[in-house]
């Protein structure tokens, strides 16, 4: 595919090549069965098997325990941000670290009070809690919830916080982009629209404590319960059936690449590629402090918006798309999932460094 | 296609083949995007065009008027079953026409006291009320609900129920098949995947005095809040692009077939076929009242289970799928929604015809 734009959205975004060829080959006819995988009924066989191998290869890719299991919900981060206090009772702790971390504190402040142990805000989040801060912020809470990865200001946790109560993460934008131990996880959640599919579907990794048994309130309602599709196999009612598929052919993908580890290895040297363009070039400066750099988002400023402007001009002659800054921040930025090629980034830091003098 | 099985599937099921073209030959290149919609952020002018203009064409279809306003959420009809009464506020009178509709008052029983004003029940949900008596059913309640087209019992209204108060619906099963005075209801909602495509998307006409402004307790999810994604047009959190993207080519179909006139007059075409053959042959006999058909779900019972079982395996045989009825009620069904052609319904009743002596 000569015309492929060099995509670098935040999401939703790019999708492996391979994926969508065989989305496209199969869309009249879902493996000789006749009809499309979107016209098939999901109390079919059919379904059932492409429901399975989606759990089992997500399992796969995490070596998932028996204590813990894989789940598919509707709604977004946005609707986990509500069922989170709702299952796990109020008075979490929380890390702030932007936006998204914000809505989910919201939600929570809305069921009851909550611990902001962290906040990065008086940094305009360029920073993230160094790890040994973490283990006191967790005490006598019933979890600590954080967010991996951060999309609008470019950091990213690079270790796994080490608490004492159950802990729970938004990994939205960076889910199966490398390797993480989720028995220390109570929740791991994602929507799938960065690195895992199309939007519309919600991944979940759950201990089995959490999903098989529900200990809140009694007027929570059953469809935000995670017993009640826990129980159902993810399908008390329809799931998207079109998204499942997908995600369970991405993961395959990054299955067939080597897994998890093999893909941080690769978004690691994507990064380092960008990152050395940028500290290389005067013309920009990445912004998230060093330390809290993420692999999957980028973010970067020059000196006026007017270079920018001219940059992003020049991008789109290059069939580069995706790297305007998050509209409240500001600035440039490259995410860089899974799927964008090690080329995509040598055409942008090409263009970079082409544009350094604008 | 020749090889395109004759699907009676009840959902997700067959879409218009044209639908299901386009989206085949642009899913490596939306429109010349040089990528492919599903890959594409929700916050570009080419998405919000495609939401944009799904929008209108519902709108168009049921001549929304401007009290009103179209939006898509996730969560499909049973999460709508919880938002219902966090919105619209307990006591509501339900008309209890089967599992969807008991689905319904068992969420909205969570919140608080409900009440049943009609339940199918004793005759295994077989008829429905008469609309002289709807007007009764709905005094001093902040809504009355009812569920349009019943899929499992194959039942549906043939009216509109007459009531003073604000009137909810959950046409899932029967949504674009037909015409319907918007202005009578407060809230028509619907699961895309019957009629308006995959599933993961589900299809609210709302009321503006209920989407615009939250009355509800304080202690409600902000998410589950109409007015929450209302004032964000349906973009509070990631949407299911792909699926309205598809919602939006379907009713544009539906429109290019003269819209829901002729969409009714077409499906009475296919019920009046398959009932008629039906009752023409002593071998089958239809489930629901005759008054109560549903134009949609076709439900008919043989005289042994063996029977069944011959019929069920030509069916196989002959390319048609989808006929098993519901595992909780036993039988047969034939869903026949808006993109099932007259020929497959053709198709079946020629098999129903040569099975009749077995």
């Amino acid at each position: 595919m000569t015309n492929r734009k060099h995509n670098f959205n935040a999401g939703p975004t790019v999708l492996p090549l391979t994926v969508l060829e065989t989305v496209q080959a199969q869309m009249l006819n879902y493996n000789e069965t006749g009809m499309s995988l979107i016209e098939m009924s999901h109390r079919t066989p059919v379904f059932d098997d492409v429901i399975v191998r989606a759990k089992q290869s997500i399992s796969e890719l995490y070596q998932v325990p028996d204590t813990h299991e894989v789940m598919f919900l509707q709604g977004g981060a946005a609707l986990q941000f509500a069922m989170i206090p709702l299952n796990f009772g109020n008075g979490g702790a929380y890390i702030d670290t932007g936006v998204w971390s914000s809505r989910a504190i919201e939600e929570a402040q809305i069921q009851g009070d909550t611990k902001v142990v962290f906040s990065g805000k008086s940094d305009q989040y360029r920073s993230l809690p160094t790890a040994d801060s973490i283990g006191a912020m967790g005490q006598g809470v019933p979890f600590l919830h954080y967010t991996s990865n951060n999309t609008i200001y470019g950091t990213q946790f690079h270790y796994t916080p080490d608490t004492n109560v159950p802990l729970i993460c938004d990994m939205s934008s960076d889910f199966i982009s490398r390797p993480v131990d989720v028995s220390k996880y109570d929740l791991i959640y994602a929507g799938a629209q960065k690195n895992a599919g199309p939007s519309g579907v919600t991944i979940l990794i759950i201990n089995k404590t959490v999903s098989r048994q529900f200990t809140g309130r009694s007027d929570v309602p059953k469809i935000m319960r995670y017993e009640t599709q826990a129980k159902k196999d993810s399908m008390y009612n329809t799931p998207n059936t079109f998204g499942i598929w997908v995600v369970g052919m991405v993961a395959d993908w990054v299955l067939s690449l080597g897994g998890l580890a093999d893909m941080a290895e690769r978004n690691q040297r994507k990064a380092d590629l960008l990152y050395g363009t940028l500290d290389s070039l005067d013309a920009y400066n990445a912004v998230a402090e060093k330390s809290a750099r993420s692999h999957m988002n980028v973010t970067f400023k020059m000196a006026t918006v007017e270079a920018e402007k001219v940059v992003l001009a020049e991008a789109e002659r290059r069939g580069i798309v995706g790297i305007r800054g998050h509209r409240s921040v500001g600035g440039l930025r490259a995410s860089i999932y899974n799927a964008v090629e090690y080329s995509d980034v040598e055409a942008l830091c090409q263009l970079l460094t082409d544009m350094q003098h604008t």
